[in-house]
């Protein structure tokens, strides 16, 4: 496979930056959490990088990247590893960039932290908590996520209840990329021209600094409210979220079977039947929302971390760990079948929607909402449980919640495109004409720039053709 | 007019407890900025308690209106008299019960204070301002208002963009209120049983203790933004108070000719005919704000405490001075015939009701437009100027506003109904029977005790008969 390019010639020009080579080795770290997905797993099991280059530095990413750009061999940056849609897995082979190691925090101020890129999410959290601060948002994946694969391939998660999602202004400071190209630069990023480089999946530069703002931090308290109806959660947790006195951090729906089935460590929390809401809530806000919660009729507080003996919390996850993705994982784990769609429900009568769309599923489709913020309203974002049978019946499914006015992001492709707004960013493909002449960084995900005649509007998948090429040399 | 309450007796049995008779001074006390309103101003010209009466503390608090109870005395709580409803104007006489030397901050922790009433709330920011934290919000007059008296008379104010009113769940923890009875008790409120207090004026409890929440401190900067319209204008702050990732403490819209006629020693900076949206940014924010700002081809950016001259600043007041009700006030000093609104616009096509509005009336209303959080909704509140003409004129203004969406506030009555919801709160009315069995406490402010079977729906306004008697009696 590797006799595509040269990766001898690679290894002379970086000398002694930290590599790998072993195929079992360069192969994991190849990975994402790509295999949430059916049709992901299927398309890109084959997909490896010819080598795992680590620079400890930027001097030494720009080294690898003058010698991918001297020798034509693609370059995947990536940081934990922890996406889902396959963004940081080398279609093309060639060098994938593990920037795990260059993971220190430079500089704390006041509402504002600088950070290499693999620096990970909770440990940017321990080290900002002297200051009274922590980031605004995190994924799931706290614990093991970096901060630059953060900012290229997620979008929000535990935080966006306040603060909105990853692209909203502000919500990223400063960026610093390379570009590759034979004398790779590093430009700054901030205001408008970040959009060039957040979500962009590393195809159009290489995120080498990020700083991100710094929201106060609290001792967050672990709630868990349980409904007897899926509706009842949602409206509730809606109506929470529009609660501006009340401060949170998280606020998750997810429906019946789903917590009992699936939470195998809360199951003595959770009676099979309910439906739930996972909550985050600021300490001092602790009354407001007791007062706000007793009204709900059907609301049975079933766990606060407060008020439980420290034996029984023993071995629980955090609440975010039961959220946003990790709902999908924890479902995966306890059940191979389940996947997931990410969706976005109207802003108005979201309610009405989200009803409307569960009740035509039934049990194949189990709600999961997170509710956010989304251009200054509270609105559900949707995560939901899809018993998966054929990709056909999947393509329906996501064609009907369509149809029904959700948006979906479609976790089942690998572009930046189809997973998100289907069409075009012609910004982001202008930066990387700049930043990537050659079209090397990770290679096949954006579709802009691999085939500028797609058709988003006809309804077929883009399919990369060098990966497929890859994959049938790799059977050969 | 002391004849008729036994003041040499209350005297008697307070002791040594501060206080005041000198007419001239126990009248400047009885006062707060009631004459924003000329039919307030009409109405309570008269009003003067016949002692103010100043406790250094609980106890002494307590032996007041234990005095009070027994001698059937009026008793009328007061903070700084900064409100503009007569809230703590004392209708029927008696006793001014001035809390400003209760003003103890007494313990700060993370996200919370506590301090006494008369704490004024500039100086429990600089209390706090170490622990890197502040109020969550504060009305205009930060510089001279007690929170004591901003929690019974005020609804919200600069940070009302974030946390919504004080109202809300979660912006109020704690309150200690005691009673008017024979031995009076010391309430605890927290959760829901805050409402029974707060924005009562003191109607049925005096506020002796407030727990708020409280917020991270930022050097928050100023900016005032110009544009040619007042839609411009309003859209502009509208689209800014939407953006979750842009962290803002203040959004407020004046319309030309009022920034330039009204704000003297801002002159330099907003031409005539400007109209302003007038901000309050975090430092770590800017970067982001501005490129918000950027695409907004009207805009303008008129001032930026970040960029001018340490001498063209100073003498400069706070951009927090120029909005909610210091606008007010600085048109009134220019122009004596000046009054205002306070109105709420719909969350719902907010932007075309304050258009529509505005164009109907012209320059006899000048737009004045807060951006705050309402229900989890970004939302406009409104204190118009109006050019006053009539009572009557004024009364159609208002009938007009409420025909065409807007709901309003008026602040040309002193009773809490008819300035707020325009109907009775059984909740705050309960809570009086239980505290103020006789009715002393602030008399006149509540309509649903003075006169439980008054008409909200007659669309007559109430009047106070001890009001009426009072006056009469004074110039008898």
């Amino acid at each position: 496979m590797s006799r595509a390019y040269d990766i001898p010639g690679l290894k002379a020009l970086i000398g002694p930056i930290k590599q790998e080579d072993n195929p079992i080795l360069v192969k994991q770290k190849s990975r994402d959490f790509y295999w949430y997905s059916p049709v992901l797993k299927r398309e890109l099991e084959a997909v490896t990088a010819d080598v795992v280059v680590t620079p400890a530095n930027e001097d030494e990413v720009r080294a690898v990247l003058a010698a991918a750009y001297r020798l034509g061999i693609p370059a995947t940056p990536r940081g934990a590893g922890t996406g889902n849609y396959g963004q940081a897995m080398p279609l093309m082979g060639g060098v994938l960039l593990n920037l795990a190691e260059m993971n220190r925090v430079k500089s704390i101020e006041r509402g504002r932290v600088v950070c290499e890129p693999g620096a990970i999410l909770i440990d940017i959290d321990k080290a900002t908590e002297p200051s009274g601060q922590e980031l605004r948002m995190f994924p799931s994946t706290r614990g093991t996520a970096s901060i630059g694969g953060f900012v290229a391939g997620g979008s929000g998660g535990v935080g966006s209840i306040t603060w909105g999602g990853l692209r909203d202004f502000g919500n990223v400071l400063r960026l610093k990329v390379m570009t590759l190209e034979a004398a790779p630069r590093a430009l700054e990023l901030a205001g408008a021209d970040l959009h060039k480089a957040v979500h962009a999946y590393g195809t159009n530069g290489v995120i080498v600094e990020v700083e991100a703002p710094l929201a106060p931090r609290y001792d967050w308290k672990d709630v868990i409210v349980g409904f007897d109806s899926f509706d009842a959660a949602a409206a509730y947790a809606l109506a929470l979220g529009e609660q501006d006195g009340i401060l949170k951090k998280l606020i998750t729906v997810v429906a019946a079977p789903a917590p009992h089935a699936y939470f195998l460590r809360h199951r003595a929390f959770i009676p099979e039947g309910a439906s739930v809401a996972i909550l985050m809530i600021a300490p001092h806000a602790l009354d407001a929302f007791r007062a706000f919660t007793g009204p709900f009729k059907e609301a049975r507080i079933l766990f606060d971390s407060g008020e439980i003996k420290p034996e029984e919390r023993a071995g629980l996850p955090p609440n975010y760990e039961l959220t946003w993705n990790h709902t999908t994982l924890r479902a995966l784990r306890v059940d191979p079948k389940i996947t997931y769609l990410q969706a976005r429900y109207p802003s108005d009568r979201g309610l009405e929607a989200v009803k409307r769309i569960h009740d035509r599923f039934g049990d194949e489709v189990m709600g999961h909402l997170e509710v956010i913020r989304f251009n200054g309203r509270v609105a559900f974002a949707g995560l939901p449980l899809v018993r998966f049978t054929t990709e056909a019946r999947l393509d329906k499914i996501i064609a009907e919640h369509e149809a029904m006015g959700a948006m979906i992001f479609n976790p089942h492709r690998y572009t930046l495109e189809e997973g998100g707004m289907k069409q075009t960013d012609a910004i982001q493909l202008a930066f990387k004409r700049e930043t990537d002449p050659k079209g090397l960084l990770n290679p096949g995900k954006m579709i802009a720039w691999e085939n500028p005649d797609f058709d988003f509007s006809a309804g077929k998948n883009f399919l990369f053709p060098g990966l497929e090429a890859r994959a049938r040399a790799a059977e050969g």
